[in-house]
């Protein structure tokens, strides 16, 4: 069942409009290259930041390509490693509208994803560069979902998957790595996880798809990038939220989508940048926004699993300060009403998604969404494996 | 969590181009109406056949359209619930094509579906029409996939469902029809769930969703054809396999496939028509086309639920014999086989989805597909929730 000895699908190739690497804090400028900790100056000051990718504005062409990558162009692989993902449903439901008093509601639906969640979209640009740069192996730290996206994406890929993921991962994971040839490492906590990543990237030579700094960063780069065609998608067809609603953990998805939608007003095809909400399942980012050290631990326990974790990211502070934005803290019991109320509707997601739609009532309850504004939730995976719901 | 108190998403339009029903067998014609026995003339004479929708060819425009529906002009409902279903990866796999010996072989993922099955597109079609009749309930039996489907789409339009199904459903399945707030009704047999769904129906009028009929017939019309959106996708892609491999219990999908295949080539947009091959667990059609009777029962004992059953469907016979396909049977094992092979290319699926890679590699050992040709292989569901993969 191991995938080593599949050749790949397609050979990445890389968007030659992408320029160089900019730290999203002190936009320092690096050459293309992996950096999986972030920008080496911020991180020697302490307070480790993600790099984004530049790219060549003249060729931001606003328009989706046929192939596999149909936003390909705005992102760092024109071309690679797919297993169909993206292109996932958005649409207005309007039972939810109701429930909310808002205009709108519609769905992000990445639970139609080839793995069934968002990370596909990281892992298909992240597994490509790996695949450029004729790593071997890649590995991750992981609660579930990137997991199973990252060993599926590796399997097509040709590529060794290595999972640092936890004692208790709910069997429906660990199938699912053992399907697509992936080894497991269990790991005592999330710092745990990290610092066996770490080990292996820096003393093994591994390929890194995911944060392992203390204080953390988002995932590298490469793979971040990879959520920007969520927003080009949407704004593509013709959808224009107020406000979006984005289930958080380190801010990947987050990032993602401030980043092509800052991109979008900056060339003219929006007229302004939706509103972003992080979701957090206990004060994080929160307590950031209101004058804590980004850098500092906040340990909480959490149903929430996609979400779980202690850390605040530069990138998901960024995305909600210059969006306009916010945090809003969900916990799991509000959050389950949140999953009944969009599984009435029809669509059954997991724990953290359905904190979208209880954070949506609470910004309209508290004025900051108003009666007449609409409203995206992204729905960032499928609740049949969330062990929360069981 | 009852879905009751949501109104529904989208009134559903009925395709005026759709002149009458037309049974598949002796071809009498029937005005449009809810037939979910099938053709009246020939269940009089033991046989029971499906119905079909028979159109006006101006309107069958080979070009997908804007709206949820992109196909709804090829179906009855151009419009009506969905959940975002449709528009499933068509990828071209060059391990599969190696190992299979084959020049390539495509996959179409049915998996990506919202509720993670190729039943969504029925339950689109067919929830549109009971609420288009102004049911109140909707009845089915369902071994899993179907149920979760017709669930999430009964929630979604507002419409009571009741699911007939067996006592070993695994968790996953139970827990979505929780989530959706779906009735399930525990019966000891496939017969026993078909009376079931049929004193539901003849007694107190209820909606069927699926075949309730000994001998069996196909679902009802107006959500088998839902499936021809399946083949119309993947030729307006651009894509042309030789053959198409379907894993099949009582051939809804297959019919569906068949049908717009065969209006695509009618209409001089495909030039001929592949060939059709049907996947099942155990000799049933086999038999059927060795000349055994197509009314009788063919008990089998097999882990892939999906395709289970002991009944064979004059629609399955008319898509493998028309096209000039027929039957491939794949027993448990060589069909775990397929799903290791699938997985490694990072496409884990439901076992009888495996069974169709199996079923390919004996075609091209037997010398029924050639090297030289192309072959799509239908992923009808995710692995995840498989029970014969946990």
């Amino acid at each position: 069942m191991r995938a080593s000895g599949n050749p790949p699908q397609t050979k990445p190739l890389i968007n030659p409009a992408m320029q160089v690497l900019r730290c999203i804090t002190c936009h320092a400028r690096y050459p293309l290259g992996d950096m999986p900790e972030g920008c080496p100056a911020c991180a020697a000051a302490g307070h480790p930041s993600s790099l984004e990718a530049v790219y060549d504005a003249q060729v931001l062409d606003f328009a989706p390509k046929s192939g596999s990558y149909t936003w390909g162009h705005w992102q760092p692989y024109l071309d690679g490693v797919s297993l169909g993902e993206g292109a996932t449903p958005c649409i207005p439901v309007p039972a939810l509208a109701a429930l909310a008093d808002v205009a709108s509601v519609w769905i992000k639906n990445e639970g139609a994803n080839p793995t069934g969640s968002h990370k596909d979209r990281m892992s298909a640009q992240a597994v490509s560069r790996a695949l450029d740069m004729g790593a071997r192996e890649v590995v991750l730290a992981s609660s579930g979902n990137a997991a199973v996206s990252a060993a599926a994406y590796c399997a097509a890929a040709g590529l060794d998957c290595e999972v640092a993921t936890y004692q208790a991962l709910p069997a429906v994971f660990d199938a699912a790595l053992r399907h697509y040839g992936a080894r497991r490492v269990v790991c005592d906590s999330g710092h745990a996880r990290w610092a066996h990543v770490r080990r292996r990237v820096r003393e093994e030579g591994a390929f890194a798809l995911t944060n392992y700094s203390v204080p953390a960063v988002g995932s590298p780069v490469f793979g971040v990038e990879g959520y920007r065609a969520v927003a080009l998608e949407w704004v593509a067809q013709g959808c224009r939220p107020d406000h979006v609603i984005v289930p958080t953990a380190r801010g990947d998805l987050l990032w993602g989508i401030y980043s092509a939608l800052r991109d979008l007003v900056a060339l003219g095809h929006l007229p302004k940048l939706p509103r972003l909400w992080a979701v957090e399942p206990f004060p994080r980012l929160s307590r950031v926004l209101a004058g804590a050290s980004q850098q500092a631990d906040f340990a909480g326990t959490t149903l929430q699993f996609s979400t779980a974790g202690s850390t605040v990211t530069a990138q998901q502070v960024f995305a909600v300060r210059r969006s306009g934005g916010g945090a809003v803290v969900v916990d799991d019991a509000a959050a389950r009403d949140g999953t009944g109320h969009l599984a009435a509707a029809g669509f059954w997601v997991e724990l953290c998604a359905g904190a979208g739609l209880a954070a949506a009532q609470r910004l309209r309850a508290d004025g900051r969404i108003d009666r007449t504004e609409a409203v995206m939730l992204m729905l960032t995976a499928r609740g049949d494996r969330d062990p929360g719901q069981a």
